[in-house]
């Protein structure tokens, strides 16, 4: 009978890998869009300010079971990831 | 106008944002009833089978723009963290 649960959960967990795996690449496309216009206004890709909003926010929004700090550094990896995608897009229009 | 472009981005993002905390803290939980019944059942908290097999899942799904190797790169920051959280019940409970 456990070993039923045990599976429904690691069920569960592969749905909600699926979702973030989705979610995940979601955001990666609107960083690209907004790493393209900023490209085009000769802003800078990177703003520390806004990053530190996003992070307010999801802490503020932040019902557990993780921890802030968690959250912090699982996002910070996520918006890091985010940033390598569009220096890897400016060096591809470099080479073209 | 471009510059609305860019806000209407960000509201996006700040909404995918919020809808990733929601579904990392979901699976947190998930991995909370796991280690539960795992402990229970004297079963190892730690499965690197399992996790490969996440992992290779996510990877067959992955339509990018991230790259397999940020994908894989993200979720294991987010296996860790579960498993701390499991670690840290597990500290708890001695202490009961």
């Amino acid at each position: 009978m456990k070993f039923n649960e045990l599976d429904q959960l690691r069920e569960r967990l592969d749905d909600v890998n699926l979702q973030l795996l989705e979610l995940v690449n979601l955001r990666a496309a609107i960083v690209k869009q907004i790493g393209q216009i900023k490209n085009k206004q000769g802003m800078n890709r990177f703003d520390p300010v806004r990053e530190r909003q996003m992070l307010d926010q999801l802490i503020k929004f932040n019902n557990g079971p993780f921890e802030n700090s968690t959250i912090e550094h699982i996002f910070k990896e996520i918006f890091k990831a985010g940033l390598e995608l569009i220096e890897d897009d400016d060096r591809k229009e470099l080479l073209v």
